[in-house]
Protein backbone atom coordinates (compact mmCIF):
# COMPACT_ATOMS: atom_id res chain seq x y z
CA UNK A 1 0.00 0.00 0.00
CA UNK A 2 0.91 3.25 -1.41
CA UNK A 3 1.66 6.00 1.74
CA UNK A 4 0.48 9.14 0.72
CA UNK A 5 0.69 12.48 2.16
CA UNK A 6 -2.25 14.84 0.69
CA UNK A 7 -1.08 19.22 0.65
CA UNK A 8 -4.07 21.17 0.06
CA UNK A 9 -7.72 21.19 1.35
CA UNK A 10 -9.74 22.87 -1.52
CA UNK A 11 -12.14 21.25 -3.91
CA UNK A 12 -9.36 19.02 -5.90
CA UNK A 13 -8.05 17.67 -2.63
CA UNK A 14 -11.39 17.68 -1.00
CA UNK A 15 -12.57 14.92 -4.15
CA UNK A 16 -9.30 12.96 -4.86
CA UNK A 17 -9.52 12.09 -0.77
CA UNK A 18 -12.29 9.92 -1.38
CA UNK A 19 -10.96 8.45 -4.19
CA UNK A 20 -7.28 7.65 -2.95
CA UNK A 21 -8.93 6.04 0.38
CA UNK A 22 -11.31 4.09 -1.93
CA UNK A 23 -8.31 2.69 -4.67
CA UNK A 24 -6.79 -0.51 -2.69
CA UNK A 25 -3.77 0.88 -3.90
CA UNK A 26 -2.90 4.09 -1.64
CA UNK A 27 -3.70 5.62 1.96
CA UNK A 28 -3.41 8.84 2.99
CA UNK A 29 -1.88 8.66 5.69
CA UNK A 30 -1.89 12.74 6.56
CA UNK A 31 -3.31 15.69 5.10
CA UNK A 32 -1.50 18.81 5.34
CA UNK A 33 -2.61 22.44 4.89
CA UNK A 34 -2.50 25.77 5.79
CA UNK A 35 -6.40 26.65 6.69
CA UNK A 36 -7.37 24.60 10.25
CA UNK A 37 -10.68 25.06 9.60
CA UNK A 38 -10.49 23.22 5.80
CA UNK A 39 -8.58 20.83 7.46
CA UNK A 40 -11.39 19.59 9.94
CA UNK A 41 -13.12 18.15 7.05
CA UNK A 42 -10.28 15.45 7.01
CA UNK A 43 -9.59 15.08 10.60
CA UNK A 44 -12.60 12.30 10.94
CA UNK A 45 -10.51 10.09 8.55
CA UNK A 46 -7.23 10.24 8.82
CA UNK A 47 -4.10 12.43 10.46
CA UNK A 48 -3.93 16.08 9.37
CA UNK A 49 -1.36 19.09 10.35
CA UNK A 50 0.09 22.34 9.29
CA UNK A 51 2.60 22.92 6.21
CA UNK A 52 5.19 22.86 8.97
CA UNK A 53 4.38 19.40 10.27
CA UNK A 54 4.22 17.73 7.08
CA UNK A 55 4.53 13.47 7.88
CA UNK A 56 7.89 12.48 6.24
CA UNK A 57 6.94 9.04 5.60
CA UNK A 58 4.71 8.63 3.05
CA UNK A 59 6.23 7.07 -0.28
CA UNK A 60 4.29 10.18 -2.30
CA UNK A 61 3.25 13.71 -1.59
CA UNK A 62 0.53 14.81 -3.88
CA UNK A 63 0.11 18.91 -3.71
CA UNK A 64 -3.17 20.13 -4.43
CA UNK A 65 -2.90 24.07 -4.02
CA UNK A 66 -3.33 27.10 -5.94
CA UNK A 67 -0.83 26.93 -8.96
CA UNK A 68 1.02 30.05 -7.88
CA UNK A 69 1.55 28.44 -4.79
CA UNK A 70 3.17 25.25 -5.94
CA UNK A 71 6.82 25.97 -5.56
CA UNK A 72 7.26 26.92 -2.29
CA UNK A 73 4.84 24.22 -1.32
CA UNK A 74 7.05 21.99 -3.03
CA UNK A 75 10.17 22.98 -1.45
CA UNK A 76 8.90 21.56 2.09
CA UNK A 77 9.63 18.42 1.04
CA UNK A 78 13.54 18.03 1.10
CA UNK A 79 13.70 14.52 1.07
CA UNK A 80 15.46 13.40 -2.51
CA UNK A 81 13.83 9.78 -2.17
CA UNK A 82 10.27 10.89 -2.15
CA UNK A 83 7.88 11.27 -5.48
CA UNK A 84 6.39 14.94 -5.29
CA UNK A 85 3.44 15.37 -8.03
CA UNK A 86 0.88 18.12 -8.56
CA UNK A 87 -2.64 17.75 -10.12
CA UNK A 88 -2.49 21.23 -12.32
CA UNK A 89 -3.23 21.59 -16.09
CA UNK A 90 -0.85 24.35 -16.52
CA UNK A 91 2.12 24.10 -14.20
CA UNK A 92 4.65 22.06 -16.01
CA UNK A 93 7.11 19.42 -13.87
CA UNK A 94 9.82 21.98 -13.28
CA UNK A 95 7.92 24.32 -11.17
CA UNK A 96 8.11 21.25 -8.52
CA UNK A 97 11.42 22.84 -6.67
CA UNK A 98 13.66 20.39 -4.36
CA UNK A 99 15.82 17.47 -4.81
CA UNK A 100 13.03 14.66 -4.97
CA UNK A 101 11.54 12.76 -7.47
CA UNK A 102 8.66 14.98 -10.14
CA UNK A 103 5.71 14.11 -11.43
CA UNK A 104 2.18 15.01 -11.97
CA UNK A 105 -1.21 13.71 -12.49
CA UNK A 106 -3.74 16.51 -13.92
CA UNK A 107 -7.76 15.30 -13.39
CA UNK A 108 -9.59 16.98 -16.35
CA UNK A 109 -12.37 17.76 -14.40
CA UNK A 110 -14.42 20.70 -12.69
CA UNK A 111 -14.47 20.62 -8.94
CA UNK A 112 -17.17 21.97 -6.78
CA UNK A 113 -17.26 21.93 -2.93
CA UNK A 114 -20.91 20.57 -2.81
CA UNK A 115 -20.96 18.48 -5.68
CA UNK A 116 -19.48 15.11 -5.96
CA UNK A 117 -17.72 13.35 -9.07
CA UNK A 118 -17.31 10.18 -10.00
CA UNK A 119 -13.77 9.79 -9.80
CA UNK A 120 -13.28 6.72 -12.46
CA UNK A 121 -15.21 9.32 -15.33
CA UNK A 122 -12.15 11.42 -15.10
CA UNK A 123 -9.33 11.42 -17.60
CA UNK A 124 -6.07 11.42 -15.25
CA UNK A 125 -2.89 13.17 -17.16
CA UNK A 126 -0.29 11.64 -15.75
CA UNK A 127 3.78 12.77 -16.25
CA UNK A 128 6.57 11.76 -14.25
CA UNK A 129 10.28 12.37 -15.21
CA UNK A 130 11.54 8.95 -14.69
CA UNK A 131 10.17 5.20 -15.86
CA UNK A 132 9.79 4.05 -12.92
CA UNK A 133 7.48 6.32 -11.61
CA UNK A 134 5.83 6.84 -14.13
CA UNK A 135 4.68 2.98 -14.10
CA UNK A 136 4.08 3.79 -10.17
CA UNK A 137 1.53 6.42 -10.81
CA UNK A 138 0.08 4.97 -14.11
CA UNK A 139 -0.53 1.95 -11.74
CA UNK A 140 -2.22 4.26 -9.00
CA UNK A 141 -4.12 6.55 -11.39
CA UNK A 142 -6.13 3.30 -12.93
CA UNK A 143 -6.92 2.31 -9.55
CA UNK A 144 -8.78 5.79 -9.40
CA UNK A 145 -9.96 6.24 -12.99
CA UNK A 146 -11.15 4.42 -16.21
CA UNK A 147 -9.20 7.15 -18.32
CA UNK A 148 -5.63 7.33 -17.97
CA UNK A 149 -3.00 9.30 -20.27
CA UNK A 150 0.21 9.97 -20.10
CA UNK A 151 1.34 13.10 -21.74
CA UNK A 152 3.84 16.11 -21.62
CA UNK A 153 3.61 19.09 -19.38
CA UNK A 154 3.13 20.76 -23.06
CA UNK A 155 0.23 18.65 -24.20
CA UNK A 156 -1.24 19.20 -20.35
CA UNK A 157 -1.52 22.92 -20.79
CA UNK A 158 -2.87 22.43 -23.61
CA UNK A 159 -5.75 20.35 -22.61
CA UNK A 160 -5.96 22.79 -19.54
CA UNK A 161 -6.28 25.47 -22.29
CA UNK A 162 -8.99 23.46 -24.05
CA UNK A 163 -10.61 22.48 -20.73
CA UNK A 164 -10.97 26.43 -19.85
CA UNK A 165 -13.07 26.98 -23.38
CA UNK A 166 -15.25 23.57 -22.91
CA UNK A 167 -16.25 24.32 -18.90
CA UNK A 168 -15.51 28.12 -17.85
CA UNK A 169 -16.11 29.67 -20.70
CA UNK A 170 -19.12 27.41 -21.20
CA UNK A 171 -20.59 27.89 -17.81
CA UNK A 172 -20.34 31.88 -18.11
CA UNK A 173 -22.46 31.66 -21.82
CA UNK A 174 -24.87 29.46 -19.14
CA UNK A 175 -25.03 32.66 -16.51
CA UNK A 176 -25.09 35.07 -19.41
CA UNK A 177 -28.89 33.01 -20.53
CA UNK A 178 -29.32 32.87 -16.70
CA UNK A 179 -29.37 36.56 -16.53
CA UNK A 180 -31.60 36.95 -19.92
CA UNK A 181 -34.41 35.05 -18.22
CA UNK A 182 -34.12 36.69 -15.29
CA UNK A 183 -35.04 39.67 -16.77
CA UNK A 184 -37.61 38.65 -17.99
CA UNK A 185 -38.90 36.48 -14.80
CA UNK A 186 -38.86 33.61 -17.00
CA UNK A 187 -37.09 30.32 -15.09
CA UNK A 188 -33.64 29.30 -16.11
CA UNK A 189 -35.10 25.53 -16.30
CA UNK A 190 -36.74 26.16 -18.82
CA UNK A 191 -32.97 26.20 -20.79
CA UNK A 192 -32.10 22.97 -19.33
CA UNK A 193 -33.14 20.33 -21.68
CA UNK A 194 -31.38 22.54 -24.56
CA UNK A 195 -28.18 22.67 -22.43
CA UNK A 196 -28.33 18.83 -21.95
CA UNK A 197 -28.82 18.13 -25.55
CA UNK A 198 -26.00 20.31 -26.70
CA UNK A 199 -23.70 18.73 -24.37
CA UNK A 200 -24.98 15.29 -25.43
CA UNK A 201 -25.06 15.98 -29.14
CA UNK A 202 -21.30 16.41 -29.62
CA UNK A 203 -20.90 12.42 -28.12
CA UNK A 204 -22.55 11.50 -31.86
CA UNK A 205 -21.22 14.10 -34.20
CA UNK A 206 -17.87 16.74 -34.04
CA UNK A 207 -18.84 20.43 -32.63
CA UNK A 208 -18.05 21.77 -36.28
CA UNK A 209 -21.16 19.69 -37.61
CA UNK A 210 -23.64 19.91 -34.89
CA UNK A 211 -23.33 24.12 -34.78
CA UNK A 212 -26.69 25.67 -35.92
CA UNK A 213 -28.24 29.33 -35.31
CA UNK A 214 -28.09 32.13 -36.83
CA UNK A 215 -24.67 32.75 -37.26
CA UNK A 216 -24.44 29.13 -38.94
CA UNK A 217 -26.93 30.66 -41.25
CA UNK A 218 -25.25 33.88 -41.58
CA UNK A 219 -28.93 35.17 -40.95
CA UNK A 220 -27.73 39.56 -40.28
CA UNK A 221 -31.14 39.99 -39.62
CA UNK A 222 -31.68 38.28 -36.53
CA UNK A 223 -27.97 38.72 -35.10
CA UNK A 224 -29.25 42.59 -35.56
CA UNK A 225 -32.61 42.17 -33.69
CA UNK A 226 -30.38 40.28 -30.89
CA UNK A 227 -27.77 43.23 -30.81
CA UNK A 228 -30.61 45.16 -30.10
CA UNK A 229 -31.73 43.86 -27.96
CA UNK A 230 -28.89 43.24 -25.49
CA UNK A 231 -28.57 46.12 -23.11
CA UNK A 232 -25.34 45.00 -21.24
CA UNK A 233 -22.01 45.96 -23.27
CA UNK A 234 -19.98 42.99 -22.06
CA UNK A 235 -23.19 40.46 -23.34
CA UNK A 236 -23.26 42.22 -26.85
CA UNK A 237 -19.35 42.11 -27.46
CA UNK A 238 -19.51 38.40 -26.84
CA UNK A 239 -22.41 38.10 -28.77
CA UNK A 240 -21.03 40.25 -31.68
CA UNK A 241 -17.34 37.98 -31.27
CA UNK A 242 -18.75 34.33 -31.19
CA UNK A 243 -21.52 35.24 -33.68
CA UNK A 244 -18.31 36.47 -36.20
CA UNK A 245 -16.20 33.74 -35.69
CA UNK A 246 -19.15 30.98 -35.76
CA UNK A 247 -19.85 33.06 -39.79
CA UNK A 248 -16.28 33.35 -40.21
CA UNK A 249 -15.75 29.13 -39.31
CA UNK A 250 -18.23 28.13 -41.98
CA UNK A 251 -17.76 30.86 -44.50
CA UNK A 252 -13.91 29.46 -45.01
CA UNK A 253 -14.73 25.88 -44.75
CA UNK A 254 -17.99 25.71 -47.58
CA UNK B 1 -58.72 14.67 -34.31
CA UNK B 2 -56.79 18.17 -35.40
CA UNK B 3 -56.18 18.02 -38.81
CA UNK B 4 -52.70 19.35 -39.69
CA UNK B 5 -50.99 20.54 -42.36
CA UNK B 6 -47.14 20.75 -41.92
CA UNK B 7 -44.97 23.37 -43.70
CA UNK B 8 -41.38 22.92 -44.33
CA UNK B 9 -39.01 19.89 -44.59
CA UNK B 10 -35.69 21.19 -42.14
CA UNK B 11 -35.17 19.56 -39.34
CA UNK B 12 -37.88 21.37 -36.67
CA UNK B 13 -40.67 19.45 -39.52
CA UNK B 14 -38.84 16.27 -39.16
CA UNK B 15 -38.49 16.27 -35.33
CA UNK B 16 -41.77 17.58 -35.23
CA UNK B 17 -43.80 15.39 -37.87
CA UNK B 18 -43.56 12.42 -35.73
CA UNK B 19 -44.15 13.84 -32.57
CA UNK B 20 -47.92 14.74 -33.58
CA UNK B 21 -48.13 11.87 -35.14
CA UNK B 22 -48.03 10.04 -32.31
CA UNK B 23 -49.53 12.26 -30.41
CA UNK B 24 -52.98 11.09 -30.49
CA UNK B 25 -54.39 14.78 -30.80
CA UNK B 26 -53.52 15.68 -34.29
CA UNK B 27 -53.09 14.09 -37.91
CA UNK B 28 -50.87 15.22 -40.27
CA UNK B 29 -52.60 15.47 -43.61
CA UNK B 30 -50.21 16.45 -45.69
CA UNK B 31 -46.05 17.92 -45.77
CA UNK B 32 -45.80 20.73 -47.95
CA UNK B 33 -42.48 22.27 -49.06
CA UNK B 34 -40.68 23.53 -51.96
CA UNK B 35 -37.76 20.52 -51.52
CA UNK B 36 -39.17 17.25 -53.54
CA UNK B 37 -35.75 15.58 -52.18
CA UNK B 38 -36.79 16.68 -48.62
CA UNK B 39 -40.49 15.58 -48.86
CA UNK B 40 -39.09 12.00 -49.89
CA UNK B 41 -38.54 11.89 -46.11
CA UNK B 42 -42.26 11.99 -45.85
CA UNK B 43 -43.76 10.81 -48.55
CA UNK B 44 -44.28 7.16 -47.21
CA UNK B 45 -45.76 8.46 -44.19
CA UNK B 46 -48.59 10.64 -45.98
CA UNK B 47 -49.22 12.93 -48.51
CA UNK B 48 -46.68 15.35 -50.05
CA UNK B 49 -47.40 18.71 -52.04
CA UNK B 50 -45.77 21.77 -53.13
CA UNK B 51 -46.20 25.59 -51.67
CA UNK B 52 -48.40 25.97 -54.89
CA UNK B 53 -50.60 22.66 -53.49
CA UNK B 54 -51.27 23.33 -50.02
CA UNK B 55 -54.35 21.04 -48.74
CA UNK B 56 -57.18 23.88 -47.68
CA UNK B 57 -59.02 21.15 -45.94
CA UNK B 58 -57.23 21.35 -42.97
CA UNK B 59 -57.57 22.88 -39.61
CA UNK B 60 -54.03 23.80 -38.47
CA UNK B 61 -51.14 25.07 -41.28
CA UNK B 62 -47.53 24.53 -38.63
CA UNK B 63 -45.17 26.37 -40.64
CA UNK B 64 -41.59 25.41 -39.95
CA UNK B 65 -39.48 27.50 -42.66
CA UNK B 66 -36.55 30.15 -42.19
CA UNK B 67 -37.19 32.59 -40.57
CA UNK B 68 -37.32 35.50 -43.54
CA UNK B 69 -39.87 32.79 -45.03
CA UNK B 70 -42.53 33.02 -42.97
CA UNK B 71 -44.38 35.91 -43.76
CA UNK B 72 -44.63 34.80 -47.67
CA UNK B 73 -45.59 31.17 -46.97
CA UNK B 74 -48.15 32.32 -44.69
CA UNK B 75 -49.90 34.56 -47.29
CA UNK B 76 -50.22 31.25 -49.18
CA UNK B 77 -53.01 30.78 -46.33
CA UNK B 78 -55.76 32.15 -47.12
CA UNK B 79 -59.01 31.11 -45.58
CA UNK B 80 -59.57 33.81 -42.59
CA UNK B 81 -61.51 30.20 -40.95
CA UNK B 82 -58.14 28.66 -40.31
CA UNK B 83 -55.22 28.60 -37.81
CA UNK B 84 -52.19 29.34 -38.52
CA UNK B 85 -48.95 28.89 -36.53
CA UNK B 86 -45.46 29.28 -37.19
CA UNK B 87 -42.53 27.80 -35.17
CA UNK B 88 -39.89 30.65 -34.72
CA UNK B 89 -37.80 31.87 -31.37
CA UNK B 90 -37.51 35.26 -32.92
CA UNK B 91 -40.32 36.12 -35.34
CA UNK B 92 -43.60 37.91 -33.69
CA UNK B 93 -47.08 36.87 -34.27
CA UNK B 94 -47.45 39.86 -36.68
CA UNK B 95 -45.02 38.56 -39.00
CA UNK B 96 -47.83 35.71 -39.87
CA UNK B 97 -49.42 37.51 -43.05
CA UNK B 98 -53.14 36.66 -43.95
CA UNK B 99 -56.24 36.82 -43.17
CA UNK B 100 -56.28 33.72 -40.86
CA UNK B 101 -56.08 33.25 -36.74
CA UNK B 102 -52.59 33.24 -35.73
CA UNK B 103 -50.28 31.35 -33.58
CA UNK B 104 -46.90 30.09 -32.55
CA UNK B 105 -45.57 27.09 -30.77
CA UNK B 106 -41.58 27.49 -30.53
CA UNK B 107 -39.62 24.56 -29.38
CA UNK B 108 -36.66 25.63 -27.16
CA UNK B 109 -34.34 22.68 -28.80
CA UNK B 110 -31.69 22.57 -31.18
CA UNK B 111 -32.43 19.85 -33.86
CA UNK B 112 -30.29 18.18 -36.25
CA UNK B 113 -30.94 15.83 -39.07
CA UNK B 114 -29.39 12.65 -37.75
CA UNK B 115 -30.31 12.99 -34.02
CA UNK B 116 -33.51 12.02 -33.01
CA UNK B 117 -34.67 14.24 -29.42
CA UNK B 118 -37.65 13.06 -27.00
CA UNK B 119 -39.87 15.61 -27.89
CA UNK B 120 -41.93 15.11 -24.24
CA UNK B 121 -38.24 16.74 -22.51
CA UNK B 122 -38.68 20.31 -24.98
CA UNK B 123 -40.26 23.03 -23.47
CA UNK B 124 -42.83 24.29 -25.80
CA UNK B 125 -43.51 28.13 -25.73
CA UNK B 126 -46.96 28.73 -26.93
CA UNK B 127 -48.71 31.91 -28.59
CA UNK B 128 -52.00 32.67 -30.02
CA UNK B 129 -54.32 36.00 -31.14
CA UNK B 130 -57.41 34.34 -29.03
CA UNK B 131 -58.29 32.53 -26.17
CA UNK B 132 -59.99 29.98 -28.12
CA UNK B 133 -57.00 28.91 -30.26
CA UNK B 134 -54.88 29.44 -27.01
CA UNK B 135 -56.96 26.77 -25.56
CA UNK B 136 -56.73 24.42 -28.73
CA UNK B 137 -52.59 25.15 -28.90
CA UNK B 138 -52.36 24.38 -25.32
CA UNK B 139 -53.69 21.77 -25.33
CA UNK B 140 -51.98 20.17 -28.78
CA UNK B 141 -48.62 21.07 -27.11
CA UNK B 142 -49.38 19.27 -23.86
CA UNK B 143 -49.98 16.26 -26.10
CA UNK B 144 -46.42 16.66 -27.55
CA UNK B 145 -44.47 17.99 -24.19
CA UNK B 146 -44.39 18.09 -20.60
CA UNK B 147 -43.56 21.16 -20.49
CA UNK B 148 -45.74 23.81 -21.86
CA UNK B 149 -45.80 27.47 -21.53
CA UNK B 150 -47.45 30.55 -22.71
CA UNK B 151 -45.61 33.86 -23.59
CA UNK B 152 -45.34 36.69 -25.81
CA UNK B 153 -43.20 37.22 -28.58
CA UNK B 154 -41.53 39.36 -27.01
CA UNK B 155 -40.80 37.04 -24.16
CA UNK B 156 -40.00 34.25 -27.28
CA UNK B 157 -37.56 36.48 -29.05
CA UNK B 158 -35.40 36.88 -25.10
CA UNK B 159 -36.04 32.99 -24.70
CA UNK B 160 -34.73 32.45 -28.49
CA UNK B 161 -31.60 34.75 -27.54
CA UNK B 162 -30.58 32.94 -24.02
CA UNK B 163 -30.71 29.72 -26.52
CA UNK B 164 -28.58 31.36 -28.34
CA UNK B 165 -25.85 31.98 -25.78
CA UNK B 166 -27.04 28.45 -24.35
CA UNK B 167 -26.86 26.10 -27.20
CA UNK B 168 -24.92 28.07 -30.35
CA UNK B 169 -22.22 30.09 -28.91
CA UNK B 170 -21.59 27.20 -26.27
CA UNK B 171 -21.22 24.64 -29.28
CA UNK B 172 -18.60 26.77 -30.80
CA UNK B 173 -16.77 26.88 -28.09
CA UNK B 174 -16.86 22.88 -27.74
CA UNK B 175 -15.77 23.34 -31.64
CA UNK B 176 -12.71 25.43 -29.92
CA UNK B 177 -11.31 23.27 -27.77
CA UNK B 178 -11.83 20.66 -30.63
CA UNK B 179 -9.70 22.11 -32.60
CA UNK B 180 -7.15 22.72 -29.81
CA UNK B 181 -7.18 18.89 -29.14
CA UNK B 182 -6.35 18.68 -32.41
CA UNK B 183 -3.38 20.57 -32.66
CA UNK B 184 -2.06 18.38 -30.28
CA UNK B 185 -3.26 15.30 -31.57
CA UNK B 186 -5.18 14.69 -28.53
CA UNK B 187 -8.84 13.01 -28.93
CA UNK B 188 -11.81 15.04 -27.99
CA UNK B 189 -13.25 12.69 -26.28
CA UNK B 190 -10.82 13.25 -23.13
CA UNK B 191 -13.15 16.48 -22.98
CA UNK B 192 -16.32 14.74 -23.31
CA UNK B 193 -17.17 14.02 -18.90
CA UNK B 194 -16.10 17.69 -18.32
CA UNK B 195 -18.25 18.92 -20.70
CA UNK B 196 -20.96 16.26 -19.34
CA UNK B 197 -20.30 17.61 -16.03
CA UNK B 198 -20.55 21.21 -17.09
CA UNK B 199 -23.79 21.03 -17.83
CA UNK B 200 -24.66 18.91 -14.79
CA UNK B 201 -24.06 20.96 -12.45
CA UNK B 202 -26.30 23.69 -13.66
CA UNK B 203 -29.15 21.48 -12.36
CA UNK B 204 -28.04 21.65 -8.67
CA UNK B 205 -26.36 25.57 -8.94
CA UNK B 206 -26.96 27.91 -10.52
CA UNK B 207 -24.32 28.73 -13.38
CA UNK B 208 -22.91 31.68 -11.06
CA UNK B 209 -21.79 29.52 -7.91
CA UNK B 210 -20.55 26.67 -10.65
CA UNK B 211 -18.21 29.00 -12.45
CA UNK B 212 -14.51 28.03 -11.64
CA UNK B 213 -11.04 28.69 -13.55
CA UNK B 214 -8.06 30.79 -13.94
CA UNK B 215 -10.30 33.93 -14.67
CA UNK B 216 -12.95 33.26 -11.63
CA UNK B 217 -10.14 33.33 -9.34
CA UNK B 218 -8.95 36.35 -11.24
CA UNK B 219 -5.16 34.96 -12.07
CA UNK B 220 -3.61 36.71 -14.46
CA UNK B 221 -0.14 34.65 -15.11
CA UNK B 222 -2.57 31.57 -16.09
CA UNK B 223 -4.93 34.07 -18.34
CA UNK B 224 -1.24 35.71 -19.98
CA UNK B 225 0.11 31.91 -20.66
CA UNK B 226 -2.78 31.02 -22.31
CA UNK B 227 -3.43 34.36 -24.20
CA UNK B 228 0.16 33.20 -25.98
CA UNK B 229 -0.60 29.56 -26.56
CA UNK B 230 -3.97 30.77 -29.00
CA UNK B 231 -2.56 30.90 -32.33
CA UNK B 232 -5.50 31.65 -34.26
CA UNK B 233 -6.63 35.35 -33.78
CA UNK B 234 -10.83 34.78 -32.96
CA UNK B 235 -9.51 32.22 -30.18
CA UNK B 236 -7.42 34.65 -28.67
CA UNK B 237 -9.97 37.54 -28.40
CA UNK B 238 -13.02 34.97 -27.45
CA UNK B 239 -10.27 33.97 -24.35
CA UNK B 240 -9.74 37.73 -23.73
CA UNK B 241 -13.57 39.01 -23.97
CA UNK B 242 -14.64 35.51 -21.94
CA UNK B 243 -12.04 36.26 -19.18
CA UNK B 244 -12.82 39.78 -18.93
CA UNK B 245 -16.29 39.22 -18.33
CA UNK B 246 -15.81 36.61 -15.52
CA UNK B 247 -13.36 38.74 -13.79
CA UNK B 248 -15.98 41.79 -14.05
CA UNK B 249 -18.38 39.38 -13.21
CA UNK B 250 -17.07 38.38 -9.77
CA UNK B 251 -15.53 41.79 -8.92
CA UNK B 252 -18.72 43.10 -9.23
CA UNK B 253 -20.12 40.63 -6.95
CA UNK B 254 -17.58 40.45 -4.04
Amino acid sequence: MLKVVLIGTGNVARQLFPALQGSGKAQVVQVAGRNPAALSHFSRHTATGGLDGIDPGADMYIIAVSDAAIPTVSELITDSNKLVIHTSGSVALEALAGPHRKGACYPLQTFSKDREVDFREIPLCIEAENKNDLALLRDLAHALSDMVLEVSSEKRRSLHLAAVFANNFTNHLYHISHELLDREMLPFTLLLPLIRETAAKINQMPPFDAQTGPARRDDQAVIRKHLQLLENQHQREIYALLSNAITDTYAKKL
